[in-house]
Order: structure tokens, then sequence, then C-alpha cells
């Protein structure tokens, strides 16, 4: 009888090359790509799941994955091996063994998760930059930092969010708890920091778009109350370009002893 | 009779996509780019002068260009014209007038600069970071700061810098003015500064590849003297990854009254 260990591992990517995190018959996904890395490294097939899908063109700085195997590794060789066969935009960051006796509750990448913290990086400058294309969002037209945070604050709590629901979204309810927005400037840098129970589909996006309407006076903070509470899609602002969003780190009970590392931008 | 404007822009750009700055035939160059889309403003053939030529992969924060034209178009028009038709990795962030009368002396990119200022961006981390990759070299070996800094305060001053002077360096002088190596960490960051009158070729990459020699414990600090002093390029260390090599800044006499903008890195 072969005893199947259950790891955990810490992911971060760059989007931008790939068709999002979720397995596509083109093979053209960041799950995919960590996929072939397990195989070549293990000679074995093995299924992984995350705790949360990004879309084609989003970040992690630390996606979580867990998968099982019958094989033995070290955590340092799980890191090791699987980054000597991933391409240089994915990388393995740490690797933890969460396998528990059959009568516990085991560890699940996205149930046992408590919360997802994403970023959004706003370039707000008159002319772009082309060092950020593809890492941040621009907004040419002043943004006013009172004015964002005014906006963000109706959001905090738990709501029904279908106002910033992409229609494809599949998840069970539109209710979530909004526990922190914070948003920050530093230079041209716009940091927004968002922090919920769980995000719906291209949620993010909706509300940094509505926030934008906010931030540059084409609308009052008060909007975005009247948004929410109108529970339709079609009244807040465009779902924002994918760019600057960063899912910067998913919570768990602190028992499970995951090597986490600090949610902040590598630079 | 035609009054030959001289209009002076400051361009960044993501090296990446580009095989250097310098025109080629293959049309794959930053310079190429740059003359196709003023091309495609103005309608005419222009010809662009830089301040200094980056190899391929090697980053700009503000390269500084200089052209000839007879149009009469003021800086806001050449910005936003000029950038509608550059690919997003390139994008023009000013642009002045610097003409003068013929008696005068004229602006030139090249000639009238007084100091050039590189960023090398490091990562030091055990594992590599996806999101940096193209954008910061990277070092898995712990670098102390302190013997990074020892080893630089040989290169301070002038001195003949053969032993970090690529082969194939075209400069008429070896001799340059090292005015500045600045060396900070933040987080896992390690951010070198160097400005001097002019660089010879891969000369900033071959004293960051040394120093890091010294800041791993392969060499003690006073080694970079010896390399400096032995003009010998065989005994300094292998030119460096050229990830995380950024023109930052160059600087002319403040009567020309550029706009440019504090050579801070964007993020």
């Amino acid at each position: 009888m072969t005893t199947l260990k259950r790891i955990a591992l810490g992911l971060q990517y760059d989007g931008l090359p790939w068709k999002g995190y979720q397995t596509q018959p083109s093979g053209e996904t960041v799950q995919d790509q960590l996929q072939l890395a397990l195989r070549h490294f293990t000679q074995t097939d093995i299924h992984t799941t995350c705790a949360g899908r990004t879309d084609a063109g989003v970040h992690a700085l630390e996606q979580v994955v867990h998968f099982d195997t019958g094989l033995q590794r070290d955590p340092y060789s799980w890191v090791n091996g699987v980054n000597s066969f991933l391409p240089r935009s994915i990388a393995v960051r740490w690797a933890a063994d969460v396998t528990r006796a059959e009568d516990e509750e085991g560890f699940h990448a996205r149930f046992s998760a408590r919360a997802r913290t994403y970023h959004y990086m706003l370039y707000n400058n008159a002319i772009r930059a082309p060092l950020l294309a593809g890492r941040a969002g621009w907004v040419f037209r002043p943004l006013d930092l009172e004015r964002l945070r005014a906006g963000a604050s109706h959001l905090l709590g738990t709501h029904d969010f279908s106002a910033f629901r992409a229609s494809e979204c599949q998840a069970k309810s539109p209710v979530k708890d909004m526990q922190r927005i914070d948003i920050v400037r530093s230079g041209d840098m716009i940091l927004f920091t968002l922090r919920a129970s769980a995000f719906l589909h291209h949620m993010v996006r909706n509300i940094v778009g509505s926030l934008i309407f906010v931030g540059s006076g084409r609308r009052e903070p008060h909007w975005i109350k009247e948004v929410l509470e109108g529970r339709d899609r079609e009244k807040a602002a465009p779902t924002f370009m994918p760019d600057g969003l960063y899912l910067a780190r998913v919570d768990y009970e602190p028992h499970w002893q995951l090597p986490q590392q600090e949610s902040v931008l590598p630079w």
C-alpha cells in the first residue's frame, strides 16, 4: 500500500505570457506549465488544485497549490526540482508537507483558505511608462487619493457584490466579506490592497475601474454605494485592464504552518 | 530657406524585446522603432543621435536623443504624436526645443553630455523571482553589503578602466572619472547606482560581476583594486547579465533647460 503525501506549494508568476491560470487544451496556462514541470521532475502525472484561478495577464506573488503524490521528497527538493523545469516567468517559492491522518481534516488549497489579498498597481502619470507595461494599470488623468478612499469605504464589510461580478462568474453566492481596502500613493504609483473572504470573477478589476471614475472626478464617492446597492453590473464602470492585478496572499489557519512570505511586491 | 529646429527627447524603454539601441538592418532595435515612429508622425525621414547606446536587454529610464527637423511642433505634440506610433515597450517622456543660432554652440545628445548614471538592480534571494525576470539580475548566494561597498570604493576617482572594458569597445580612451557608486539594500533587492563622465562598453556589467565575487566572499574587497590596476580584462569577473541594467540619467549643462525627470525606477 502506498501512502499518499499531500504537498502545498507557493507559486509566483508573471501572468503576461499565459492564458490565465486554469488548464486549457492549448497548454498555454500556468497550471499546464506547472503540471508539465511536475511530470518532468517526478516522471508521474500529478493533478494540482489552486486557491484561486487568475485570468490572462494577471500575476501572482503567492498563489497556493496542493497535490497528492506517492513520492518522498523534502521541501527544498520540490522547490528546486520543479523550478528547474519551469519557464522563467513561473517559480515555486516554497513547498510544505501538509499530509494529515485519514481521520483528520485535510488541507485543501481552495477550501481551507480563509481570505485572499490582491494588489492592484496603478501608474498615474500623463505619459505611459514602458517599463511598467503589463505590470501596472495606467491612468493619465490625475487621481485624487482622498476621493478614492472615500469611494472605497462604502465597500467594506459584508455585501452582495453582484454589481462588480462578471456574468460568467461561477461562485455560489455574490455575498462576500470585504475586510480591508488600503490605497496608498508613492510618487506616481497608486497601490490598492484588497482583502476579502473570497472574490467574485473580475471583482477587483471592476471595483478598481469604478474607483477610478471617482478618483478622476467623473463620479462622486457616494456613487460607489449606489452601484453596490443597485446590484446591477451595468451600472458600474467597465472591467479595468488586468496589467496591474496581483494575487498577493492567501490566508490559512496557522496550524497548517505554511512557510508563507510577505505579500509585498518584489521591488 | 528652411530653418532647421533641433529637438531633444527623453526616451524610456524596456530593453528586453529589442536587439539593443543602435540601428540594425533587421529593424529590431530601439533606434529603428523610434525612427519609424518619427517617420509615421512627420511623413519625413529623421535621423536620431543618442547619448549612449545600450546593449540588447538593457533598459533606459531616460535615454536622451536629438534630431533636426524643418517641422514646427510644440513639445507636447512631439511626445504624444510619436508615442502613438511607438510599441508599448518604448515611450517618449518629454521633448524640448534646443535650437540655437548658427554662431552658438549647438546641443548634441552625446557630445554635450557631462555625465551618465546607470542603475543595476539585483535580486538577492535563494529562489528566483519570476516577476523580475528580465528586469533585475539574480544572485542566489547571500551578498554582504559592506563587502560590496568596500570593493566599490577602490573604483572611485579617475582611473584607467581597461580591466572592465569589452574587447569590442570603441572608446578613444579607457580613462574615465567614476564620480559616485552607491549600493543600497531594500529587502531582497540591492540597487547599485554608478555615475561617471562616461562608461566603456560592458563596464557596469563587468564591475557588478566583479563586486559580486567580493560580496559573496569569493574574493576580498582589495582584489578590486588589484584588478583595476592590472588593466587586464582576463583578471576581472565575467560580464554579468544585462537584465538589471538601466541607463538612468544623462547630465547636461543647466542652460539647456531640459525637462529631465528624477532618475528613479518607476516603481
